[in-house]
């Protein structure tokens, strides 16, 4: 029987749906804005149903219930995005009657990365998206990393910038690096949307340090072999090499990273890391 | 034939040396302290000898070389330990002509704490030492955690506390949570050992801040299900409450780490969980 697998790429930002085929055909695909779930959830659905998938993948931003037995299991946990909190995500779907697995939109893209992108081959790598907020995901020894829940990376904290007074945007955490280096904490520091501010050098080095020091936190923790960066504020391409050259400072050479241009990425597989991912998702719940 | 499992435990402060036959009886053991290789690593590799081992696990301070294929593997990297930095640690048994694993005494505990120890039947722990330094080695998956090297994770960056002035001992990297809360930064933050500072609430309130401010970190990037603590500073044992309650305060309810109590827990092996990991490791030195 031909497959039809459908993959969901639920982020802060929009929704991103795609069914292909068993031969990775590309058959369908709608992307919409995240607005509350009663105005998005039900076009999605419709989506789904309308092109008669046989299983769902589900990348989805956070903080998910991905506690194995626990009743709200696939549901979101507490967030600041509006309307979210609590939302049984997995649920939505039931109507389906397909298989679905679901994770961490950053898991996904990860696993997509390392399947077949910019880590290819590699047993361990890192995802983290830089946009709405800060998130990533990481393989190790070839498994997408899971653990007591699912990491929460973006919160990690960070030490101030002597010359920052910005107080931090994270409304858990004031100062975590989602706090102080996401689209929407460039956007209240600087009083412009990062897209505005392309030219303004001082802009991108305090960006790029705040996202090596996270950075060379999940390489003291982590030791991946390669991390992928990508994300809406990543579109500032200049980044890149701020980032590789601000982790070296950081790191001081305690850690040997290699080359700094292999060990920090843009995504291989562009926008889509979350999409594949999610699709890859949909196969492995058709393989269990 | 009879195996003779040999075990060191290298730590900065001392080395433990062990010996266990293959019914696990402890047949020998020796406890040293850390000085300079020429001092130390005679005794050492004469202890092996006259036990005659079949095999022997390592389990060492770091920074090691642990990258496969590299000319100085199983050396240890920069280090401030006086004497130690670049010294070729597995070289120095090689007279011995036995199987030898290496790695980080960190990992080696979290191995032992998660086949026989306090986190036992859990495919997911981490095992953290606070004494002369600050480290921590992972199970993930059942596995432990490797990647381009190994994990550095008592050098992650910390927030200082508003009220603390302490500028941080560490050499690389000043404020980094080894910086400023291993052992040598009470000494010289308080100028007094942590053991005359016993009675002084002050000085344990804020040793937790830092270390619940690192364990917020590690849980928000590995997510791990339990997180045994160890090592000299951690006598202390009013650390342990102190720890849970900031840990819990420092996350604000962004990550259920469940019951407390049962997430930040004393080693199960108390002070032998590094030495029973590095005759794990032999044995698996063996297997292999």
């Amino acid at each position: 029987m031909e497959q039809r697998y459908g993959g969901l790429e639920a982020g802060g930002t929009k929704m991103v749906c795609a069914v292909v085929d068993d031969k990775g055909q590309w058959i369908d695909r709608l992307t919409i804005p995240t607005k509350r779930p009663t105005e998005t959830m039900s076009q999605i659905v419709e989506f789904f149903k309308r092109n008669d998938i046989t299983s769902l993948g589900i990348g989805s931003f956070g903080p998910l219930d991905l506690k194995e037995g626990s009743p709200t299991y696939g549901s979101l946990a507490s967030t600041p995005k509006e309307g979210w909190e609590g939302y049984p995500l997995l649920q939505a779907f039931a109507e389906l009657h397909v298989p679905i697995k679901i994770t961490t939109d950053v898991n996904g893209a990860a696993l997509a990365e390392a399947t077949k992108g910019a880590a290819k081959g590699l047993d361990s790598c890192m995802y983290i998206t830089v946009g709405t907020g800060i998130g990533a995901g990481a393989v190790v020894n070839g498994t997408v990393l899971d653990g007591l829940t699912h990491p929460e990376m973006g919160h990690i904290p960070v030490q101030r910038h002597p010359e920052d007074i910005y107080e931090g945007k994270c409304p858990y955490h004031g100062g975590c690096v989602e706090g102080m280096a996401a689209g929407p904490a460039i956007q209240d520091r600087w009083g412009k949307a990062g897209i505005e501010l392309a030219a303004d050098q001082n802009v991108w080095e305090l960006e790029a340090y705040y996202l090596a020091q996270a950075i060379a936190a999940y390489t003291f923790v982590l030791s991946p072999k390669r991390i992928v960066i990508g994300g809406g504020v990543m579109k500032q391409e200049q980044l890149y090499p701020l980032i590789r050259a601000s982790l070296v400072k950081q790191l001081n050479n305690y850690v040997d990273i290699g080359n700094p241009n292999e060990y920090i990425v843009a995504p291989g597989l562009g926008d889509n890391a979350g999409i594949e991912g999610a699709i890859l998702l949909a196969k492995q719940a058709v393989q269990t």
